[in-house]
């Protein structure tokens, strides 16, 4: 498309911009010049310009573009067959024996080419785009050795059809090679960590602090490698127990942190202080069939925003639909539509700290939006397995 | 397309016939002749035949067309806005001031016209065949006025694109104007049966059995007047509490019995037998957060076969995703992947009183089959929020 200013007229705006419920905008118009949003208001308010094109969007509701701010989206095979054997009633031992399991993932992930490890990812990939994705996060930590943590970065990197940021996960599992010595893989995950930075293949940098992850003190050594490098951190924290991982990644100005089914108050407190996004995933807490909460109305009152994203793994949270995130965010956890949109969107922006950027309709930000087949945007999230999407725009342009 | 035999080759095959684990054919092939079957077997040992087509199926994993044998797809508008407020904490009489609630869904459906109403239920039903869906039940029980009930149910007759089942739910809630009149409209549905019946419109006869429903002595009158005019049962079942309502519909050898959370020993054991199927509802236990799980152990040690359905309906399971239900199934309700396929197969067919006539691949059968881009059909359980459908061949046709 010919450089020029596009007008996307006649249409219902859910904006997220400001306080007002939803942004709303009931009769607007945006105008979009190459791959920002030069306007976006009431049409009736529309300045007098020049038009390269012009779309008329018939009355739909148009939000920003969906950012899916939490992915495990690059790994060989998938665990279908594991889930099988435990529904079957397989013991831990048995689905070890079977080749099930992390380890499972990680070896196929080693083994697997670069060009089909794209393949496999972008045809996942391919899924959450045709639900309205326009930025999504991808984490490395299936590979846990150098190479393969650079092979899974570069394929992340590959990626098309949507902004992509990664996330460096080394200290995600502890590789086989490295049994017995976590502290010394540790000490490796910090020193891949400046040469894959070098190659410029981390946009920020992720830990798994768990009892069956890494300590609060191996954590903390992970964040003080990125912190030298001048990269952001986030955590996979209090999913399964409370290690006050929280606390720490705030020390380190985290941008998110994600799960919190068991985050504590002071906890909570060092998020508010912090400005840290909570990243809440209900896919993984359904497929666990987890029944600790998240604290959301102690989020909500302390006013942390709160982003949803799929957690796409083999393991845990094998979904690749961001809108059933929203109703699994409405329905398991209690947030209203508009919170479950805004944490795909303005939130989950903040999360990736893209909020200056994106997750808003509003003049100078990326014109990344989606027009939906809709009456209200509530109807994203009350809905579930229903993928209402007419079309995405992606700076600018229809795709 | 011309009579004659059509040969689908080179395809690995769930065909759910017999109890080998997925009726698997590592090397399968199908030949249709017009709508039907004709052999379904391993390709080498095809007989020598004509074909007027033949089909290359690359290795893909075909299963039986699925079916989904409890929807309620037609009626007036949607409850998004009663979700929502909801989710804000609206109480019950706020939300009925709103004008939320099943009497909204009523007040709209005997509002549209027919040519509406069709138009809302075909896109509902469009986004189920998407995902393989080749035979539907729909009820009507949104009209609840003899001249509502027949507009739902001639419009469920017009639907396209899958073979349509059509259940008379007269007694899903008692009308506003029949307040306070319960028997008086029992008799009204009754009368109106009869009529429905003599124009065609009517497969079946199902009930809302519940103390917010009708009691299992109304539910009787409704069945002794289907026994009347020859018609099979159904019943909504022991979902919210347990009344006996199994026990009754068995008498009168129900096709099915669903929801079931609440079902009892002795409800398991009159299912035995009288050979009726648990149709077993995830996304409504979803949905409402319950907590009360079906007795799968029991129905599955007493060999009751178990289908699953969308239950698609505003109130209580506004999803539009027959596979996401088969997860449900899994991580929900416990069930294997394979039983969940034969759920929403073999099973299901059978909840229809069609188990001669479809649901798995064999010869004499209808040829309804789906093509998916899985490695096993494993993967159409375990993932949540995926459509791995191919293609879907309907009656012999691509479709
Ligand atoms: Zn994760
Ligand atoms: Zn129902």
């Amino acid at each position: 498309m010919a450089a020029g200013k596009v007008l996307w007229r006649n249409a219902r705006l859910a904006t997220l911009d400001g306080t007002e419920p939803w942004g709303w905008v009931e009769r607007g118009a945006l105008v979009s010049e190459d791959e920002r949003l030069l306007w976006v208001g009431d049409e009736a308010d529309l300045p007098a310009m020049e038009f390269a094109a012009e779309h008329d969007l018939a009355g739909a509701v148009v939000t920003p573009g969906l950012i899916d701010c939490h992915t495990h989206l690059v790994y060989g095979g998938q665990r279908a067959r594991e889930f099988e054997l435990r529904l079957a009633g397989a013991s831990y031992e048995e689905i070890a024996r079977a080749g099930g399991g992390i380890r499972s993932t990680v070896a196929a992930t080693r083994a697997a080419g670069e060009d089909e490890l794209l393949a496999l990812a972008q045809a996942r990939l391919d899924d959450l785009l045709a639900e309205g994705v326009t930025t999504i996060e991808v984490k490395s930590g299936y590979g846990l050795s150098f190479e393969a943590e650079a092979k899974s970065l570069r394929v992340a990197r590959r990626l098309q059809g949507a902004e992509l940021r990664t996330s460096y996960l080394g200290a995600h599992a502890l590789p086989p090679e490295f049994q017995g010595r976590q502290d010394a893989y540790v000490d490796a995950v910090c020193e891949w960590m400046a040469s894959l930075h070098e190659q410029g293949l981390v946009d920020a940098v992720d830990a798994f602090c768990e009892g069956i992850g890494f300590t609060p003190a191996q954590t903390r050594r992970v964040f003080e490698a990125a912190r030298r490098l001048g990269l952001p951190v986030k955590l996979h924290a209090e999913q399964l127990s409370d290690q006050a991982g929280t606390k720490l990644a705030c020390e380190f100005g985290a941008l998110s942190c994600d799960h919190l089914e068991w985050l504590s108050p002071s906890g909570i407190a060092a998020m508010q202080r912090s400005g840290t996004v909570a990243v809440l995933l209900p896919g993984a807490y359904y497929f666990l069939r987890e029944t600790k909460l998240p604290p959301i109305q102690q989020l909500r009152e302390a006013g942390v925003p709160m982003a949803i994203a799929t957690d796409h793994n083999p393991g845990t949270s094998p979904t690749l639909s961001l809108l059933l995130m929203l109703n699994m965010a409405c329905t398991l956890f209690r947030l209203t539509p508009e919170e479950a949109l805004r944490g795909v969107t303005v939130h989950a922006a903040r999360a990736l700290g893209l909020q200056a950027d994106r997750g808003r309709l509003a003049a100078g930000l990326r014109a990344d939006f989606c027009v939906w087949d809709v009456a209200h945007p509530n109807e994203l999230a009350y809905f579930f397995g229903r993928n209402p999407l007419v079309s995405r725009v992606r700076g600018g342009k229809l795709s």
